[in-house]
């Protein structure tokens, strides 16, 4: 009796971990009989994401907003976002011959390259719920985000090696003073220009905004080192051959 | 003392999955008091290799080739894939309006985009050894690789719709009729052409011999619709506007 308590017991601790991997299996076979889990899917489409292949997607599917939740709030997201921002500067060390005569620059997004939004997000389901520009204006008004703190460190050595920093953001002119605050209240200071969007602005894609941003900064006489964001619209587009940097985001896509 | 072996025994049912979970967590801590485990490094690592932040890498680091083994060899790597060719067929279902008159094209790369090199890798450490050119070229010759399985679905899916299948890889022109063999045994046939590399074309990048191919198709009226290829040399620069599709692939980088 008690030896058969044993034996379960035993059972029962080489059970648990296969329960454990196995709890969320979909009730799905491909046709090459390959099981996929909800895990395997939602990676899959946080993959996607990040790939590039999946655009436009207004919202999270619903089935992941769980998994993404767990991913940006777990460690693996901070992780991805630190070798990110290293990669930057590896390739600052040694890629690049700056001049120093003030017009060596360097482009940072800000929402979720400088200023996390995540608590925002939180409160709608990590994406999972469709943008209402209103409500996240009004957050964003409280000045109230939180830096990344790798992109913080990574924008205090650029300044410390003389590059110019122009942070250009999809946040519209009349956020301005609301997002110097937050940018200065959490350590970001001494950035050279902030251009926002102005409602002419507001016409054309982010990508399109951004990448004319760009094109003036380069007749102005700017090098332009590198660009550092979590969209694909803050990176593509011409000039090309500036060397780009992307931060994991699977909550939102902004075209 | 029976009783007390029983208590041991749940006492190690309960220890199992966190020894499992923290059997690699590195000696380190970031100076936020990241713990990082080897697993976050590695999957960080990979992470930035698809977001094109880390380039040029010559091998997979030392301490990861186990990691991504395990990725190529699993189901994740599969089901990522199987997304990336699924959402190359809702973009065509949706967004293309294919004249049909024989000039509507679909471009694919070959190797890790039609054929899998993975057996060739899976001998040479995932990726953590050096490349050796002649042993791949001899691998490659004897046309034993087998077909991406949703690589092949989407190849016959786009045929059948009238797209003209125009393959480019950066294999050498003498391996022409092994690549043939190759593709037709694995159930590839009715492309339109086939481009390989030229000696001529070897002293330039990759990225720069496909983009003149490309360019020599749009000269010749094709319409390109779509690029699927697992290196961004395969579907980054000029002609641009082109929709572009990656796999995933962290096991070598082609400039």
């Amino acid at each position: 009796m008690r030896k058969s308590l044993v034996h379960s017991l035993v059972f029962m601790c080489l059970l648990i971990p296969l329960a454990v991997a196995d709890w969320n299996i979909l009730n799905q076979k491909t046709k090459r009989g390959l099981k996929i889990s909800l895990k395997n899917y939602c990676e899959a489409w946080r993959m996607n994401v990040e790939l590039h292949n999946i655009r436009g997607f207004e919202v999270v599917p619903e089935e992941c907003t769980e998994y993404i939740g767990k991913y940006m709030k777990g460690t693996q997201y901070s992780v991805d976002s630190q070798r990110t921002t290293e990669e930057c500067l590896v390739y600052v060390s040694t890629s690049c011959n700056l001049i120093k005569d003030g017009k060596d620059a360097w482009i940072f997004d800000i929402d979720d390259t400088l200023l996390s939004t995540v608590p925002y997000y939180k409160d709608n389901l990590y994406g999972g719920k469709k943008l209402n520009l209103t409500s996240l204006e009004e957050w964003m008004s409280k000045s109230k985000a939180k830096a990344l703190d790798d992109s913080l460190k990574l924008f205090n050595a650029l300044k410390s090696r003389g590059i110019q920093i122009i942070l250009i953001s999809s946040r519209r002119e009349h956020l301005r003073s609301a997002t110097i605050d937050n940018l200065v209240n959490v350590g970001y200071y001494g950035w050279t220009s902030l251009i926002m969007r102005a409602p002419a602005n507001e016409l054309v894609s982010v990508q399109k905004y951004k990448s004319d941003v760009r094109k003036q900064l380069v007749n102005n006489g700017y090098r332009i080192w590198g660009i550092l964001g979590d969209q694909y619209s803050s990176i593509q587009g011409p000039p090309s051959s500036i060397r780009t940097f992307k931060l994991p985001n699977p909550m939102y896509y902004v075209a």
